[in-house]
């Protein structure tokens, strides 16, 4: 009680004080949240600089449609209809050219489909009499809301359709049903679909001609990404995974860069939506209209495979290798090469993947790799008989990231023939070095006794036709 | 051509016939398009038979929504305005319960708000006289666009109020600048906000009580259905890998079951959005409001870090074991129980998630299957030193699999012990055979004596006390 009452004289403890330091600490609450909030905004921002301009955009499209309120004569024209120029505006502009286009061409398809079929289910349903108008109307609405919900099930119809579905059932109900207390319904479905097609093209024309964003280039860029990350792993494992127990303390650093590649493991989803928008955009920079975005999503899979052998070769990364000094060596020397080679051999393909070039070492990467992983072998073979009593259980590891190793250097391999597919799908340019290569290769081909010579190019070339 | 000739007497091909037979043939390609289309109707309507409820519910809610215009009296009241209902329904009716709510009410609230801030700004702007005012609207149009454009990047809102910042912009707009052409812009925004108000009563009522499709069941059903599979491939693992060359060859019908584990790879993202969903529905059947779907993300997560370490173990499905009849007999025994056991535990666990019981023998599963890790270990110590030349080439196979498997026993472990906070935190049931072992554990427990026993469940809950 003494020590209760002495700190009350210390801290007087009344109702101002009270509610004044509880102001205090709400003022300093909001104060974080909203710093917080200010951070956020930054590193949004930061991340991709496009959004900041995708927002300018939006808000200069809903300002110039809005332009059509203001001026009396524009207003004269279409009237009330003006704001489905607007709810146009707001609902298609999507973040990339291609969703964008892909919503503008579906609203103002389903718009004019729609439209012209309501027109007509509004005079046929008015011919039949006052009595049976309503509800021929009605049926008509029941039935075409369900047929169209059911199709948007369908998965080709769901990826490139949903929204003109969507649009053609409002549309048919608004056009149809407003013609039973509208007496224009011509005049007010051509408004409307003028409005519509006006809102639509100044989203597509806003989005194409200001600082456009290709979700095309965007699918490119993160296919080359992904590659580039497992690149970035595979090099750094072979640099990691062998090193003494001293050197492992030290190295935790630079590991946090190699988890990057746990972001592939996810990146299926992505890759499919902007492959869809892509298919919408037209030919852009470096990609013709009707590029092979197909193949992408094909050299996605190869690298989410890639990615998940690797994410079981990551739960070795932080265990420590006890296996006998002279199977670890062996098993070091090979392992290391194969996985820092299937690394330069992604690094490689992902560099000609975004600049559009034919791979030129990639192949060679993974000819050296694979050389390894026969080596390897071999050495197994070969040296068993020396070792006397070896501890199984040591090796296993040894053993298993070898393996998971000689599947990954399969896997690389798969991605080089996807991408050399897609550079002959895509007509990649052949740069000056890789048309030496090729030279090269053919001299190869016509001379076959140079083959014991000890240039690695021809090597890969030969490995490669055999395959 | 003689033979020319005589085919063309046999088959008179003159312009007529030749009309015909493309006529024909057009005519049997339309119709396999057709019975095609028919085909497909049938296998999405099959697949889930929802989803035919959910067309028919939604042509009832539009059926509903356009009485408005049938009834004269009801259509005297909110005239042109009605329309609004219509498109709610059509944009904001969504298969799920959890997702419908979630747009209604985003619809509803964005609706509101930006309703009273719309006025607000017209109120504003036509004080400063007939210039400044489509000056300042126009301002105002910009900045709110710009705002909400760049705040819908932010994950948070980006993953539950995304549609309420489209509507919120798209009603500001309306309200606003409408107030420039409108004269009685409340009593617009009124009729616009109760038409609206209504629609989404409409799809809100109509989904919850016509055999309402719940979001959250969906989860709690994928995730039990996903550790179902991956059960199901271990447990046909264990089966299929150990087996002779003969039996290979027959056994190759009952692998296409076993793939099944693949779709598991790209569940992450069907789980958030309907984890998202979840989170807006009432409480339903045996979950509450509230239910710790975040929970689901994690076990989740965990199952398919196990498909992956399973997608690495499927590579050796198909690969015929050459290793030293002892070798192979003794990893054989290990390897087998341990997928095995693994595969039972989690189809235990898959079952007491479905009726949302505790897991009663699934710690058992798994710490058998610990135990047969254990065994293999010590085996391999023990028996190393009567090997007298093994072939390290044959034993790597082995040596991979029995390694990967290990690492699957910890993902299964780990995921029991996430299914077991979801029983906590929701409180699972307890049956009766699992409150016989809770009690006897507890006896236990108080007296440690009786650990050598044999009873098994005493073991495992000793096991898990240990982790």
């Amino acid at each position: 009680m003494e020590i209760a009452s002495m700190n009350n004289d210390e801290k007087p403890s009344n109702f101002f004080t009270k509610g004044l330091l509880w102001f205090k600490s709400l003022h300093e609450k909001i104060f974080a949240k909203i710093v917080g909030i200010a951070k956020q905004f930054k590193t949004i921002a930061k991340d991709d600089p496009r959004r900041v301009i995708h927002s300018l955009k939006v808000g200069l499209s809903l300002t110039l449609v809005s332009l059509f309120y203001y001026f009396q004569s524009l207003y004269n024209s279409f009237g009330v209809s003006t704001m489905w120029a607007i709810m146009t505006v707001v609902v298609v502009f999507e973040f990339s050219v291609g969703s964008t286009l892909g919503k503008g061409l579906n609203r103002g398809m389903a718009t004019l489909l729609a439209g012209a079929l309501g027109v007509g289910a509004h005079y046929l349903a008015s011919a039949t009499g006052k009595v049976m108008e309503p509800i021929l109307l009605g049926l008509f609405v029941f039935l075409q809301a369900c047929a169209l919900t059911f199709i948007r099930f369908f998965p080709q119809v769901k990826a490139r359709y949903d929204y003109g579905m969507l649009i053609f059932i409002l549309t048919f109900c608004l056009v149809s049903i407003s013609g039973f207390r509208v007496d224009e319904i011509v005049d007010m479905a051509h408004k409307r679909i003028s409005t519509i097609l006006m809102g639509a093209s100044v989203c597509v024309i806003v989005s194409i001609v200001v600082c456009p964003v290709w979700a095309g280039e965007d699918l490119h860029k993160l296919v080359a990404q992904n590659m580039e990350k497992l690149g970035k792993f595979l090099e750094g494992f072979g640099d990691e995974i062998f090193k003494s127990s001293e050197d492992i303390t030290e190295s935790k650093v630079t590991k946090t860069s190699l988890i990057e590649y746990k972001s592939v493991l996810n990146s299926k989803n992505t890759e499919e939506t902007l492959a869809n928008f892509a298919k919408w955009e037209p030919g852009h920079g470096q990609f013709k209209y009707r590029h092979p975005w197909k193949q992408y999503l094909k050299i996605g899979g190869l690298i989410r495979q890639c990615a998940c052998r690797i994410d079981a070769l990551n739960a070795y990364i932080n265990s420590e290798i006890k296996a006998p000094e002279e199977i670890r060596e062996m098993i070091k020397e090979t392992s290391m090469k194969m996985s820092i080679e299937c690394g330069k051999a992604l690094k490689e393909l992902s560099k000609s993947m975004r600049k559009m070039n034919l791979p030129i070492s990639a192949d060679e990467h993974v000819t050296n790799a694979k050389n390894s992983a026969k080596k390897l072998n071999s050495l197994l073979k070969s040296r068993i008989n020396n070792w006397e009593e070896i501890n199984l259980l040591q090796v296993i590891p040894l053993a298993t990231i070898a393996s998971i190793l000689t599947d990954i250097v399969i896997c690389v391999e798969e991605i080089g023939q996807g991408v050399n597919e897609l550079a002959s799908l895509a007509n990649f340019k052949t740069t000056k070095s890789s048309k030496e290569i090729i030279n090269t290769n053919k001299v190869m081909v016509v001379e076959k006794i140079e083959l014991s010579n000890n240039h690695v190019v021809i090597t890969i070339n030969e490995q490669n036709m055999k395959l």
